[in-house]
């Protein structure tokens, strides 16, 4: 049996709405999987349901070390470094990979302690606007993209050193850790992944949250108007305002760019509305052809009648730390493509 | 027999999304009703698909008007003057109604021609991204606010005037038709469902075509990382652009008091987020309360586990005529109510 067999074990710090539901699939497919969680009532709901779950993080941590676990950190970002502190005390030779939606602040946390040849972070692009392990739920991450960070490779690579086998043994662990969730792993390094979440999600958030305010404003008579489409442009209103914090917050640089495009459509759509011949057909149509293409990118994946889903990242299949793999992450992931590990 | 109960015909002028699933719905319920499609083809569909539709207007007039049917003008706003002007010519003493999303440019028009007395606005609030004949459907309506305008009878009201008898049974007729396809009818005037449906469908649909530029900025990768939030903000941006131009330019006024609010928040928002300590939590807070209000007034209506839907929205049972009847139609208005004709 090569190494690559092992049915390495995963301890998850943390069992919210995406540690939990991990826990839930990785333990649905009788992978090895245990978890903590700060809450003592939690744990022991988790526990009564039949999942191997404590509240002791020393103890925890100690175990992983034991059965050489891959730790996947998945609790809010202002708790990371106590985790990592936690990891390097009890648990010092374990891989580490985490799934916090902001890349650049957690990667910081890593290189402060110095431990950024165990480590690999992951995001993966699924959720609902609840959060907590009473609304995990199972094949939460199917069909979804799920980012992989590879910076630490890269600039290995770039200094002409040569990749830690720890290191690519941990990168072969988390992409195998999706697949068995069914998600979609896409290679991506750390700026662009907050670049592009700062557009596709945090942006988001922040007009959800604005438009909830300004139909709020409108009173019972708006609201009793509102239909579908209002809900749904709001809905991740609804997610905790602490959560949106932290990723918001964290992410703040790339927001403020993304922001600042928005804030310039917006100026510019009010202006035009607001003249003697109010004009909005400029952005509509802009707005229409970038949905019409995001539509196209989606592919068969929602739409198809077909029962068999067909993704629309382009797959690309290596083998880590062969010849050339860095380069053909690289190229994965200036293709929005996913890859597969054989 | 009373008049009230008499089964008076719809005849419903243009047959796209709303028009069509209106047809759709009465000729379900056997209701008489015929309509008109501008396209020959459309029409010829229509008709083969066993519905009673033509695309000859004055025919079609001059049958409403010799059935004494009540007219639905369902047609995008720059048609809605030529409608006006056929129905002057070959019905002239028809009750008349519209569905257009924005009441004052509709009124306008009406007013131009003196036509006042015989029409009642109205407005469903719903429908899909989609439009035209091909993409109409049954039970589009069912719960959906419907407002119904009634300034005519305030300002009558106002002058001292006696409403005119035909004026109170087409705004019966009104009523009557929104029930028969299970929507809420909403009594409110022009000024304030302008101002409404611009906070809570015009600005989303602004919001929508943004969030959709900004992604797509973001090139593939962003587009790969998207996932179902994005989609759901950026669904409306699959209108089509003449729709949203015909809504958002037709209501800029009222569009542009939103879109003011709306700028105010995101410029504040952005300065918070472009700080040494970047906050973004007097917004997360107003928008999770905003939008707990909102799923709070949407009550038992979708999320209830009964199979008996209950509507959020008051009921008022009033007789159109009677006495006190318009001081009804605004504490109706002042609570987001929704009325019933007994």
């Amino acid at each position: 049996m090569s190494s690559q067999d092992v049915q390495r074990p995963i301890c998850i710090i943390g069992l919210g709405l995406i540690g939990g539901s991990l826990l839930r699939d990785l333990a649905g497919y009788n992978h090895p999987v245990f978890g903590y969680n700060h809450s003592t009532s939690g744990a022991r709901t988790a526990v009564k349901q039949g999942f191997d779950v404590t509240d002791d993080l020393p103890t925890i941590l100690t175990r992983a070390e034991t059965e050489n676990a891959l730790i996947v950190i998945a609790v809010p970002m202002n708790a990371v470094g106590e985790v990592l502190d936690a990891i390097q005390e009890h648990a010092p030779s374990c891989g580490i990979t985490d799934v916090v939606s902001v890349k650049t602040a957690v990667r910081q946390q890593v290189l402060e302690r110095g431990m950024e040849s165990r480590y690999v972070g992951g995001h993966p692009m699924a959720g609902t606007s609840k959060s907590g392990w009473d609304n995990s739920q199972k094949d939460l991450f199917r069909r979804a993209a799920w980012g992989i960070t590879y910076d630490y490779a890269a600039e290995c690579e770039a200094r002409g050193e040569k990749i830690p086998k720890q290191w690519i043994e941990t990168f072969t662990e988390v992409v195998r850790m999706t697949q068995m969730v069914h998600a979609e792993a896409v290679p991506i390094r750390v700026a662009n992944h907050d670049a592009a979440v700062a557009r596709i999600s945090h942006l988001p958030h922040v007009f959800a949250e604005i438009l909830a305010v300004v139909g709020d404003n409108g009173g019972i008579l708006a609201q009793s108007l509102s239909a579908g489409s209002f809900k749904d442009a709001t809905r991740v209103a609804g997610t905790h305002p602490e959560l949106v914090q932290q990723m918001c917050e964290t992410n703040a640089p790339a927001l403020v760019e993304a922001l600042d495009e928005a804030l310039d459509l917006l100026r510019d759509a009010r202006e035009k509305l607001d003249s003697p011949e109010p004009s909005i057909a400029e952005l509509s149509d802009a707005g229409y052809r970038a949905r019409t293409r995001i539509d196209a990118r989606s592919g068969a994946r929602k739409e198809s009648v077909s029962p068999v889903k067909i993704s629309s990242r382009p797959v690309l299949r290596l083998h880590p730390g062969g010849p050339n793999w860095v380069a053909q992450l690289r190229q994965s992931e200036s293709l929005g493509g996913r890859i597969e590990i054989f």
